[in-house]
């Protein structure tokens, strides 16, 4: 009971407009002003809230008093590991980007391992940020691009050249990350839930697609991600858009990551544009879904690549007349799958911050 | 509150695996027993509900006495306009199919108006046959291979050749039609419902293709129908299969219905079931759905397209070797949709008694 009280006032003020007073916070929540004040006290020496006093009136304005999600409460570690870089972030609990760290190198010639270590050392920085800021950390998620089984473990990583790695066992094994609670999910899923929260009160159902060496898609519904059966949906990379087209890295042929990739679109953007437009145009037709996000590499060369992109979806989608289709650039650029992954630790503690305040205080 | 317990009840008994008592009814709705039989007594008066009594006990067996959904109270008038049928069939409250009549004839050379006054015919020739047999009447459906938005009006038929068809005008402009409640809806929608309810307790994530001259889906996730933001998912005939490949009605080049449309299979079923399973492939990647349900003109074939099609979906899957992909024909072959559709009319009458006691009251 108290648990769900706490999460209660927690989500109250999270999700309050300005800065809610108790006596609101005690109206909006339905429990009595004593019990809210007593929970709203063990937020506050929990670090999860913060109360502003009323300051004295002077000019014109006054800045608004009571509470608010602390600053420099919890903090979630967002990590992701690409072909082409590792990074990590630090967020807190209001949604701020304190502390960001990239390091750009090939992971393909690394074993899972060997990754995974060179990650631990960006972590590690971050860490070290976090702490000289006091900012504690809540958790740390990482962002694969691959499939990824509800127990963390990949099963396939194509263009990492990863199977069957269990990635939360290696990631305990580096001191960085060791005494912290890990998460592990496909990138395109993490960058798709990053992006449905950073657009509040925006679009609930759109496709995002994260465009690195490979391509993801995670798939929002009414505000939630569809994951499909076993978790392994929106491998839009390995639609088929040329059937008998380029090898893939996967076995198949004409593979839209051979012709819309990173490098394909450096080398030729007109061909990624079409082949990008030809597996967009299915997505809709299948989906009926209006909104496309741009993520990833993808999203600073949205301008060249829109026009391509817009001819396919025009002369293939059945409903293209009758409805349009919006194509838009992710609002977190390449950070959406890191971020979504910093944000998946702070939805973890807003959901039960009793769990966060009991660990924190045995920690 | 009368309406909401009047449908408490009917539903408790339509989902029984035995025919309940009374008694059992009370328990198993909270209503008190005397609440109970004056609403059982109503829904037995307005032919909703059938009571058997106990049989003498002879020999081994003694046939199971208590409440049962009337097989001669509310009936569904399923229809169906396809390119070169019109059907309908009339389903009573069991599920039992009591009339079905079809007439093959090509509609691409009539106008709306027309084709939907020839199905007007067919229409009539179920209701004497319903009437014939004391059968009332709910309500009729009619499934169209188009895109059809919630007040029924067709937007495109591209196989039809319609556009813009105010549907439900015509249809109460035919005598046989008129006085009944109607609904207009996808075929594949409707066909996908009909398997859902087919197969109870069975699949309740799967994609339905429906194979005529052209090709629809119906995408079920969670035991619901999936229709995307305006009602038109599920486009898969027009789904990309080869850019640069044969003209489509709909103005683009390469769509799956070019290649596997009914005509199409007729012609070369090893094309046909290539370029399923590559669109197939695409639908499986995208949204890691594990069972496809081939109806239509596609049940029957299924035998001769299944080597094709495995073979595309084992190639262009990236999880093919993770989590199996089942292919099956649709448990109500051709007639699904029309099922389907019948079977939206029933729902109605079950979801919502009241309603329909008190038209046939008035009617």
């Amino acid at each position: 009971m108290r648990a769900h009280n706490l999460a209660l006032v927690l989500q109250t003020v999270a999700n309050s407009p300005d800065r809610p007073s108790r006596a609101a916070t005690s109206t909006a929540t339905g429990l009595t002003r004593a019990t809210v004040s007593a929970l709203v006290d063990d937020l506050i020496a929990g670090g999860l809230l913060t109360e502003h006093e009323p300051a004295p009136r002077v000019g014109a304005g006054r800045p608004a008093a009571g509470l608010a999600l602390a600053p420099d409460g919890a903090a979630g570690l967002g990590l992701e590991i690409n072909v082409d870089y590792l990074s990590a972030c630090v967020v807190d609990l209001t949604g701020a980007v304190r502390h960001r760290f990239v390091a750009h190198a090939d992971q393909r010639p690394l074993a899972p391992a060997a990754a995974l270590t060179e990650l631990g050392r960006v972590a590690g920085q971050a860490r070290q940020a976090a702490a000289a800021n006091g900012l504690p950390l809540a958790g740390a998620a990482l962002a694969v691009p691959g499939l990824v089984t509800a127990d963390g473990t990949v099963r396939v990583a194509p263009n990492l050249g990863w199977q069957d790695v269990d990635a939360p066992a290696l990631l305990r094994a580096i001191p960085a990350l060791a005494d912290l609670p890990l998460s592990v999910d496909n990138e395109a899923n993490l960058a798709a839930l990053g992006e449905l929260r950073a657009d509040h009160g925006g679009e609930q159902t759109f496709l995002y697609v994260s465009g690195e060496i490979g391509i993801g898609a995670g798939i929002v519904l009414d505000g939630e991600l569809y994951r499909g059966g076993r978790g392994w949906s929106g491998e839009i990379g390995h639609v088929t858009v040329y059937p008998d087209g380029r090898p893939c890295r996967c076995g198949a042929n004409g593979c839209l990551e051979q012709y819309a990739g990173q490098e394909a679109v450096a080398a030729d953007a007109g061909l990624a544009a079409a082949a990008l437009g030809i597996a967009l145009a299915a997505v809709v037709n299948l989906l009926d879904i209006g909104v496309i996000v741009l993520g990833g590499a993808y999203a600073p060369e949205l301008q060249r690549l829109r026009p391509g992109i817009e001819a396919e979806v025009h002369r293939r989608v059945l409903t293209a007349d009758l409805a349009p289709v919006t194509l838009r650039a992710a609002t977190l650029g390449t950070d959406a799958a890191m971020r979504g992954a910093a944000d998946t630790v702070l939805r973890a503690v807003l959901d039960d911050p009793a769990s966060y305040l009991n660990l924190r205080r045995a920690g």
